[in-house]
């Protein structure tokens, strides 16, 4: 083997056992840790990561990289791939030094703390100097690059998700505002009644717990290789290649939120625990965010909340929470779980209104990054979309502005999940041209599903860029179409609009 | 500060780091880490204690150690203390290199996947070549010692419990059996009958879970600077100063093995949260599975099994265990909770026969680490043992000398817990001189208890070897006398026997 291709498995081995250990850190941290003991262990996952970065920061490690990357003859297409990343992700941090990268990450704990007291407090004046020190420390990265794209915010677009650049996310979500702005008025002022009084009925956390395992079960998720617990925001941490955990939280009084938060969480782990074998060997871990929402939103929604899935689950539903659906029939709970309501908070908005939630987030993180508005006016600007595209308005900051963390580790996060639901709805697509999909879920055939998406959206998610990614599984050019003629067809025939 | 002293303070906080991590990562694989993951995790925590020992191997580290050890002059009363450790570890393993360390590790994992295996087949000859290797293999580091000791036993011994002997072990279980022997036969030939029936009543999960939290709460375990959980087998940790963890086992037709469990972990867990805190701050970690199991067993036995202390709880108990209790009076289930029984494993033991089980374990790892008997001649040894001090015999070598794990990683261990009995019914004397214990204990106020062991029990454990230790605390010599006349006393006023 090359030389520097053995410095480069090696340090990566290395740089991987401080990284694993850090992500179980980590995992511990958001699941059991006590909080007197948060800070020693908080502290010592940053010295393990730090310890990572360093190593993919060694000179002899960046040199070989750098020199395979110039003449990648001798690779095989796995290692090609390999060097590829290394050598773009190396042209974006070439002039950070573990130092400076050190002082950035202060500045982001500092500014999640700042912004926890200011959420409590409902209060933005309290985080608004420390999201103007993220934004400092945000456009002082981007300023240390040679490439140079049309704005700051592009290069934060390009890190989450290569290609992507404003002027094709301002065309995309110009289309979703175009069709989405009409259609929720109409959803609105229709005659049709669903029925909602039962979601807030009481189901004992037993009960709620045994519902998750079954669905998970059911989804094909492989208890030998994963587990589940409880936190208090559901997440996925893919700890190692047989190791990925998922977490959800059970609120007595709203027992479809543990049920589609475990849905959601268990996309994403079907992702990472299917992905073929020699990622691992040759270090590839590069899905992007949309990629992965594309998924747990796939599952969440377009496989979740459809007709044959409420029908395949109906029975197990009854059974484990008797007081709650004891009178509820199988539509009106599908129509219960689909029902359209403008809310305040993105995380508990339904399928269609989500959309907006992002918009509304894109539009103002991409006016701050680029220095278009005032720190002090972001609360005024938030509420007046809010009124503009959902017609409601926070009462507080807490349900405002403040109701995300993301800020708080930079920008350019938030498109994520519009282009996951666009990118699922283009598979999704393809999907039904070459299996019978609500067929096959009606039935509980669960693995049907799983085998496709292994073979057509899984296996090339951490070798190609997205916009490659999306064109060779879909056929067609990355558009938020199929997205929203998806949104169109379903709800009209919900809200019976015609 | 001294240049020598700075080297160690740095060097150590290395090692913490890692060790902190490691534990992190052993706790995870206890509780939660899926099977298919563990191979990983197990590998990555060994890097990380390997890379810890590594540290506490460095000749500079040493030499700063070993030079202040030979003149302690300008020290403080703790960090002479812990230079005092410093020097005898090294004592004890300055011949073995990190190599010769990560080689004996080899041996005794190979030896738990051996006994394991062997345990599941019931077939003890499945084990007896690994036990061989990790007779060798302690063997091998015992004689890598210049101190030299009557025995290579007496090693072992003095590792687990600094000045302890074989000499003062024999004479001390000598007096055990004179004692307990014609005891137990008086007990089960005594007309007393204690009713059991309920005990393996169906109890719900979470209501044992509800009931370990009140447990906890009521003993003073800070929920803050500690949590709990669930695992195979009960156990806790000490992740950090502010951060312990201690885990149960929830059995549906055996309530009181969980109640009892979080008792005595919460034992340990109090002793471990209640310390000094320069003790942290001088690396002062000190303490022997006698001192840690003499506060395990005072809670469990002492506390959790007095009248007192059922009457404490019997209300909390018929409430949160309506369908097992329902019909049971306090007196009832106070002489349930002690009832004699001989039996195969140690774990289910009560609190009276459990010294005749650790006896018997003695008694073989002795001959084995000297030499005295055929590896193949153990299973039939054991047997016999049972059946000359309880009067009953294994049916195979899974509920008989394969139950414990212990000796996968060497011998001398299992005195520890009989010492643990014999240190606190020795401090149990004086307490109850100074404080009405049972008087506070049934009125719940448990923090007298705690303080008091906090000022007399804890604070000196870690700074004393515990001959010195225990003399300090109850004024005397260590013997088994004050144990067994409570043995003594408390039986013969349960079965009637005067």
């Amino acid at each position: 083997m090359d030389n520097r291709l053995q410095t480069i498995y090696d340090t990566l081995k290395q740089a991987q056992l401080y990284e694993h250990a850090a992500r179980v850190l980590q995992f511990d941290m958001e699941t059991i840790c006590p909080p007197a003991g948060m800070e020693e262990q908080g502290s010592i996952a940053a010295e393990l990561q730090t310890k990572a970065f360093a190593l993919r920061k060694d000179p002899e490690f960046i040199q070989a990289a750098e020199s395979l990357a110039q003449d990648p003859e001798g690779l095989d297409e796995m290692d090609r791939i390999m060097i590829g990343y290394l050598h773009e992700d190396n042209e974006k941090t070439k002039r950070i030094t573990p130092e400076m990268n050190h002082a950035y990450a202060l500045v982001y704990n500092r500014a999640f703390v700042k912004w926890l007291e200011a959420k409590n407090a409902a209060d933005f004046s309290i985080f608004a100097p420390s999201l103007e020190e993220v934004r400092r420390v945000e456009l002082e990265q981007i300023g240390l690059r040679e490439k140079s794209l049309p704005c700051a915010y592009d290069h934060r677009l390009d890190d989450y998700e290569s290609g992507m650049s404003t002027e094709m996310l301002d065309a995309c979500f110009g289309e979703c505002k175009e069709r989405l702005v009409p259609l929720l008025s109409r959803i609105m002022n229709s005659k049709k009644k669903i029925r909602t009084d039962f979601l807030s009925r009481p189901v004992r956390e037993e009960a709620q717990r045994e519902m998750a395992r079954y669905l998970l079960e059911l989804l094909g998720f492989d208890f030998n290789r994963g587990n589940f617990t409880t936190s208090e925001h559901p997440f996925t941490e893919g700890v190692g290649r047989d190791d990925v955990r998922l977490t959800t939280h059970y609120y007595e009084n709203m027992f479809s939120s543990s049920m589609y938060s475990i849905i959601h969480e268990c996309g994403h782990a079907l992702f990472e625990l299917n992905q073929p074998s020699e990622n691992h060997d040759h270090f590839l871990e590069h899905k992007t965010m949309g990629q992965h929402e594309s998924v747990s939103r796939f599952y969440e929604n377009r496989i979740g909340r459809s007709e044959a899935f409420v029908h395949l689950i109906y029975p197990k539903a009854k059974e484990l929470f008797p007081e709650a659906l004891g009178d509820v029939t199988e539509r009106e709970l599908y129509e219960a779980l689909n029902v359209v309501q403008p809310s305040l908070v993105r995380t508990e908005a339904d399928e269609f209104t989500y959309t907006f939630h992002i918009i509304i987030r894109y539009e103002i993180e991409k006016m701050i990054l680029n220095g278009e508005v005032r720190t002090a006016d972001l609360p005024a600007i938030w509420n007046a979309k809010y009124r503009e595209y959902l017609g409601i308005e926070p009462a507080n900051d807490r349900e405002g502005i403040l109701q995300d963390m993301h800020w708080t580790s930079g920008f350019g996060y938030f498109p994520s999940y519009a282009l996951g639901n666009m990118y699922n709805a283009m598979y999704m697509n393809r999907m039904k041209k070459e299996i019978d999909v609500d067929g096959a879920v009606a039935v509980g055939n669960m693995k049907s599903i799983l085998d496709w998406m292994t073979e057509n959206v899984f296996k090339t998610a951490d070798r190609e860029h997205p916009k490659d990614w999306i064109r060779n599984i879909a056929g067609e050019e990355f558009s938020p179409k199929a997205f929203l003629d998806y949104l169109e067809e379903k709800y009209t025939k919900l809200y019976e609009l015609d």
